[in-house]
C-alpha cells in the first residue's frame, strides 16, 4: 500500500525530497462550485453582463493564491509556475470554479490548481455574502494531473 | 433586497468603509470536510494516535491561513484576530474540519473562519494524496457569527 | 527647520514611535498616471467597455497593495486600513489613477494611498507591456491628507 | 498589430503559458525620479555623506520588492531572479532612481526592474515626507530588455 | 506551576485568547550576538564607518522581520506594532545586536523583538558568509517585558 | 582576502549575480540550540510523547521559514528548495533544533538552514514562554555546506 510521503519512519512531517526528479512538464486541472439562491445568482449574472467584478475579483485572487501555495501549504515546495487559469460556469443553483496549473518542473501542481480553485470560490462567498450568508462550498477536487514519473491521472 | 456591498453603483469592486462601525467583539464559526477511501483513513487515524502530524500541521497550516485572510481574499480587511482555533472530528468517510476566529474589532471573522478551514482541508489533502487523489472536500460553509449591528446570525 | 523623522541622531533608521499619538480618523488621496500610444489606450477602452479586465485587475491589485505596504516600506508601521479605493480616468494620451485609504488610528495613510496608486500603474503597465514598451508612469503625488496631530493638508 | 496578451478573448485575466520559451538570460533596466526642494535634497545628501541611510533603506527596499514583484502584479510569472540592483544619481531638483534585474529563465524581468524602481522610489517618500509632503514621483520607465525570443529593446 | 498555554487540554496547538485583555503600552527588549574573527570584524568596522551597509542591511532586515513575526510564528497574534529599534554594538570578537518592539495593545510584543534580533543576526552572516563560515550566533534572549497584566519582568 | 561580496566597490548593497553558476545539487546543514530549565523540559518531554505539539509545531514554523528566507534577508536569492527538514533532540538543559536544506539550483541553501533552524528555536520560545522567560538561544551555526564551485565545506 502506498504511504503517506510527508511523514517519515517516525511520523514526522518533512518536505520530501523532488530534488532527483526529472523537468517536466507538469499540468493539473481541479473544480468546485459554490451554492447560492436564485436571487443572489440573478444578481451576479447581471453584474457579470455589465462589468463583471464579482468573478473579476475571484479570478484573480485564484491566480495570485495559486502563486503562494507553498506559502499556505506546509509542506508544498515552492514552483515557478509557467501558466495558471481560472473560469467559471453558471449552474442553475451556483457557480463552478475550473482551474488549471502548469510548470516545467520537478513535482506536481495539484495542489497549486486546488488553492486557485479553493480561494477563488471564497473570493465569490466574501462578494456575496451581504445578501446570503448559507451558501455552501463543495465538491472541490482534483480532475487531472499530468507529466512526472508517476504518470497521468484522470478522476472517474 | 440588499446588496453586494463590495461594488459601488459603477461596479467596481472597493473595499468598503468600515471606519464607523463599533469596536465589538466578534466571532465566527465554520466548518467542512473532506471524504477519503477507509484505508486512507485508517492510516491517518493510526498516525493521529501516535504522533498526529498530519492533524497537527494541517492544525498548524490553518491557524496561520487565517492570519493571510486580508492577503488572500481582496477586499477583506487586515484584522488583529484575538484567537484562531481549528479542530477535527472522524467521519465515517473522511474527517470534518470545525474552525473558528474571533475579534475585538470593527467588523466580522466570518473569511478568517472559512480561510482557516478551506486551507487546513487543503493540507490534509496535500499529506495523503499519495495514497488517493479522488478525495472530495466539501461542505465548507459558516456556522454562525456574532457581534456587530448586523447582530447574530446561526445556520439553520 | 523639519527633520526626516526616520533618522535618528546617529543617522540610524528606525521605526518612529507612533504610540503616543491619538486614534483618529486618517484619510489620503493619491494619484498618479501612465502615458501610452492612442492604439493601446483605445483597446483598453474597448476592452474596459466589454469586461474591463485591465482596469478591473489594476484595481484589485491596487487595494492589495495598500494592504501590503508595511511589508514593503520599511519603516511604515502595520495599519489596520478600514477602506481603500482605485479608480481609473482616461486621459487624451493615457490613464489617471486615483486612489484613497482611510483608517481610525494612530498614523497617517499617505504611504497606503501612495502605494495602491503606484502598483495599480504597474500592472497597467504589465497588462499591457506586449503592445507597447515605452509608457511612462509619471506625475504620483499625494493630493491631501486628513486627521492627526499635524492637521489637515492639501497639495496647492 | 500586437495584442494584450494577459487577456483572452472572451476578456478574462489569465497568466499566460510561457512553458514553451526557452531559459535564456534576461536583463531589464528601469529608471525613474523624484523631484523635491533642494532643501530637503540637502539634507538627504549631508546624511548619505554621513550614514546613507535614506538611500541605503531605500535600496534595500527596491531589491527586496523586486522578490515580490509576483506578489504585487496579479499576473506576473514567480521567477528565481539572479541579481537585482539598484542605484542613485543626484540630479539638480532631486534624485534619479535607476534599477536593473537579470535572470536565467523563461519570461522577462521588466516588471521586476520597474517594481524596484517604483518600491524605492516610494520609500524615499516616505522617509523624506515630515520635511515635504508635495515630491513628485516621475519618469518611471523601462530603458532596456535583453534575451527571449522577442528579442533586445532599448528606449529611444 | 504555570503551564504551557498554546496547548489545550487535548495537547492541540492553539492561538490563545487575548480578547478579553486591556490594550496597554507594552515594550519588549531582546539582544544577541554573533562570534567572528577580527578580520572579518575590521572589515564590518571599515565598511560601518564609510556606508556601513552591512548593519544598516541588518537594521532593516530586523525591523521587517519584526513586522513579519505572527507570519513566521504560528501562534503569534497579528500586531499593530508602534516602534521597532534595532542597534549594534561591537564587541571584541563580534557584534551584539540589541533590538526592541513596542504596542499599544492586547498582548507582549517578546517574540517581536526576539524576531527582529535573531534575522538581523541572520543578515549579518549572509553579507559575511564569504569571509567565514563558521561564524556562531548566540545568547538571544528576552532582556525585558514592561506593561500588561502579568506585569513587568527584567532578566536577572 | 575573500570579500563581503553583496557590498560592490562603493559600499552599496546589491543581491549579487548567480546567473553564471551552474546548476548542482546544494545542501547545507545547520543547528542550534535552547536552553530551558528542568521542569520545561520535562513537560515539553511529556507533551511530546502524547501528541508532540511545541516540537510538531516548530517543525512546521522552521520548515515554513525556510520558504521564506529570500522574503526576510534582503539579499537573499528566491530558491526552488526541492528538501527541507528539521529534526530535535533532547539535551539535558534544553533542546538541540538540527537543520537541513537541499536545491537543484546556482547557489546555495546555508541562510536557509539557518533560517529554518532559528525560527523553529523561536517558535519553541514562544510556545513555552509561559513558562519560562529566561530560556536562551545559542549556537546556531552551519555544520556543512555541499555543492558548487566553491566547493565542500564541514565545519570542524
Amino acid at each position: 500500500m502506498s504511504k503517506l510521503t510527508h511523514i517519515d519512519g517516525d511520523g514526522a512531517a518533512h518536505m520530501v525530497d523532488v530534488g532527483g526528479k526529472a523537468d517536466t512538464v507538469r499540468e493539473a486541472h481541479a473544480e468546485g462550485r459554490i451554492a447560492m439562491k436564485l436571487e443572489l445568482l440573478e444578481a451576479i449574472k447581471a453584474n457579470a453582463m455589465k462589468k463583471g467584478d464579482v468573478l473579476a475579483t475571484a479570478r484573480i485572487a485564484g491566480i495570485m493564491a495559486a502563486k503562494k501555495t507553498s506559502d499556505l501549504i506546509p509542506l508544498c515546495h515552492p514552483l515557478a509556475l509557467t501558466k495558471v487559469a481560472v473560469d467559471f460556469t453558471f449552474l442553475e443553483d451556483g457557480i463552478k470554479v475550473s482551474s488549471m496549473a502548469r510548470l516545467t518542473g520537478k513535482t506536481g501542481v495539484e495542489m497549486e490548481a486546488l488553492t486557485a480553485c479553493s480561494v477563488a470560490l471564497l473570493t465569490i462567498y466574501d462578494m456575496s455574502k451581504a445578501m446570503q450568508k448559507d451558501m455552501v462550498i463543495s465538491d472541490i477536487r482534483l480532475l487531472s494531473k499530468n507529466g512526472g514519473k508517476s504518470g497521468d491521472w484522470t478522476v472517474e
